[in-house]
């Protein structure tokens, strides 16, 4: 559980409660299941407009990566590689077989299997980063679906605050139901602000800083299997690898 | 039919107006004939002052990968750059001369025909690059009308509300009247931000989506036709050419 | 002509009248000559204290480009070039000399004198390319002009609407007055993002785009030159340079 | 202590309070607990749910550099760097061990622990670049939590004012209340846009422009550490040096 | 003097006053000293916050290069070099070191000691790309600090709007005084706008512009003191240097 993004989100929606109640308001007021309708499923389906319907799927597929925390770890990656490493070094390449249904990771293991098959580093780079080039164009997809979502939805809540306004011009007659009719239409104002701004941006941003580090990781295994192929010492290798674990990091300021 | 466009477009105007009928309005009552003359047809002119007339039709023309799906068959292109391979790799790259007719694609036509008249693989990755680039750029700047139309539909929509509350502003003795007028006037604003939102820059954004798709089966192609110059293993050029086909992504999450 | 230039803009503002004059008013009543005074010269002086001298002039100079076409005829220049290629293979690179004072364009002119000469490829390619980034930079600078003033002008239309109602408030006592004074008050907002988003914007988008067309001819330009130096097959050379003159992207596609 | 921001703070809100004065308005009655409640923390929170935990708690940590300054001394290190490259000639690297127990900044330990380590120069720039891309990552994702509390933190104001308004809509019947409520709602947009445009915006941008400055005495560090393993003339590699110090540009105007 | 700088601002402002005339108003009664200090030196002090202080004093000291022209002679500055390359050439590189007194620019100065010196010209190149460098950041960061400057101002030119609206609404029961206090109120907006748009974005913009003049100076002089470095034939370096004097981009059209 990403507490940053649910503890924000929590957090964010208490706070604009708290101080509606202190204004002498009654939060609930705010919600106007129409506005809701007019703001809210629009701009999902105006985003999937844009949106290639392949990434569309992603988009929220991926919610998971902004909600949860993608099971990395590279420390335990990295001494897998390593481990593969000294047996390859010992026993050689073709002893990595056996490991390879040990592993979770399809990525890691099409890389180990292209080693067994005996192919080129710089063929195997050349696959790996490729492949690395496609998962960063799908997360890169499916962020932008919200970041787009979340440019067209403050947008929309101007649509309902008019459609508000219009409707409202009617009641002339009578003032203290216009008032009303324009104190609704504002709510469409702030459905569509905080789902920009607390929600659909948020997500599309989270989603890309996240998707960073599952490159990341990946770079590591590629790097590690290039290290493996061209035998590397694994004490080397696994100073070189360290960096992409992000410990030097803490260290390094 | 691509379901996002069509199906997102569709969904959206629904919501809509099941938005405005729960308010107590009447969707019709947005549409207003003078409103849209102002911001529509004058936004698509104005992003044709600021568009080469090559892009203006282009833009025009390649709704239809917008709306409906570009005819791309990577896995059926790929299985066809495999059995050329085998061919000129038994029979010789002379053998591939009867091939070319059988192919749709004018673009992988001119890249075997290159291969038949003997260049050297560097003049036709040179030639075919330059070729890609010139598509690239042709998808671009048909995108780009479409968003330069989306920037501008929302501002032109000022325009209409603008000239909608001038001519309110002169029944002030009859307040019904110019209330009437003003909701008149805000219609275009509602005008131009659907057209905006909905229709405009989605178009733009799904136009470059698609584009990449395109460029990235041609890519595959290049890749193929070197191969196929450099006489590589055919079940190599296979798994090289597997990852273009976005098969591998789906596998290397 | 540039159909695209003069026909959106005419295209646009008769719409504009057509769509004032169906929700009964009068488009001369949006034209006031002390907004259009507040709005627009003060938008071209804005935009020239932000760009050099030089391309302020350039700005105003190269708009033949944006309302006319730019004599270039690609195909023709290719045919200059491969014949003269033809005659450099036969006769020899001296008896290119004779031909330099049929070139109109003094671009060409320089680079084949270059080759007269008798400089080295590389130092012609440097200097050339050393020529073509400054053209690149000049219609750059004179394109931005137009861009700043774009962003400039609706926002000093808002002054011009702000003055307006400034005034307006004063004939508090006589409501006839006042929204009088408030309707043309508005009219500065009109006449600001007419002019941003009809005229400047696309004026500087359109020189962009226009200057690419020109940089494109004078990279063929560049290539035919040094491939003349390095004694190309004419044939070969002409295969080459056809992309450049866009029409395989015709075939491409 | 930064002078420009604790200055440039302090004055800016000087000069608001002052104005206000004398306009006639009592600056004390800009501050609003609920509208700050409805703005600040909000957006605080908000700009965590778009942010990666460890950016988040960076942001707040690396204020310490935009009020205050890092503790970098660059001439200070170049001699530092320069008495080791001459220790290093005249005693050899392995000399070098004994002084690493004198630096305190643990990159530039870890750097000659690498010399000392015998490692290749390319093996040692590679691993430090490595490293000095992840201090920039840092830095970049901390700024970034800034820039975006300062993107959202003006809509949110606009929150806070629309909640205002629709409470004073309530109070129709009584003018003065509803005049009151209005003014109060109008202050959680000066609420916003100063915590934008004064406070958070700013410390973005001045944590980016901090950073570059920490990145440079690291470049610095890393190309001494390179010369002093390739065993440049240390006088020579002072003047190399000299440039990252920002002298020679003081020099060089 | 730089009449496009100082013409434009004369140009608008009077611009400005003629249009209010026109329109029956007084443009002094745009001048409220209480709005100018809400917005005008807020705005450079969050400006400063953004900044670090080196750019901030930069940004007020290259006011010169905004107003005046910066002491540029690219062709006299060509004509040195040519003078000292045909010397070098004739007497060799040490008959340099009495030219050095004469040359006025410190860094074209810097650069032929290296030459008297025997430096390598990778290393000359080398330090003389890192000096233009620091130079490129210098004239950026001080350029940034009056383009955040015009980021801000019409933002806080809507504070000051706000505090004068709440003003106003309290005084409710006198109409007059109500309406001269929201007048006022709009006076901050225009305030803001004109110094944003007219002023403080366009000084950066110009700065950013003036500043490349310089660094194109700068490459001239490491160009041609590396073909001294090199014994260029004087009359080839003239021909080669002439590009950077901007003289072949008139000729190149």
């Amino acid at each position: 559980m990403d507490i940053t993004t649910i503890g924000g989100i929590i957090a964010a929606l208490v706070l604009f409660a708290v101080g509606d109640i202190l204004e002498g308001g009654n939060p609930a007021g705010l919600i106007h299941i129409s506005s809701i309708i007019i703001v809210v499923p629009t701009t999902l389906s105006a985003a999937a407009v844009a949106t290639k319907q392949k990434y569309v799927a992603a988009a929220y597929k991926e919610l998971k990566i902004v909600f949860g925390n993608p099971q990395l770890n590279p420390e335990e990656t990295l001494e897998q590689i390593i481990k593969i490493a000294e047996k390859a070094r010992k026993e050689g390449i073709l002893s990595i077989e056996a490991e390879i249904g040990n592993i979770d990771d399809p990525f890691f293991r099409r890389g180990l299997q292209m080693l067994v098959d005996g192919l080129e580093p710089e063929v195997i780079r050349e696959r790996m980063e490729l492949e690395i080039a496609e998962i960063e164009e799908y997360y890169e997809g499916a962020a932008k679906y919200w970041i787009t979502a979340g440019e067209t939805t403050p947008v929309f809540g101007l649509v309902g605050a008019v459609m508000g306004l219009i409707l409202a011009l009617k009641r002339l007659e009578n003032p203290v139901e216009m008032a009303e009719g324009i104190a609704g239409a504002f709510t469409a104002t702030v459905t569509g602000i905080v789902s920009s701004y607390l929600l659909f941006g948020p997500f599309g941003h989270k989603m890309k800083a996240k998707a960073k580090d599952i490159i990341k990781t990946r770079e590591m295994i590629l790097e590690g299997i290039i290290g493996i192929a061209l035998a590397k010492n694994p004490k080397m290798l696994r100073e070189q690898l360290l960096i992409y674990t992000g410990k030097s990091e803490e260290q390094g300021k």
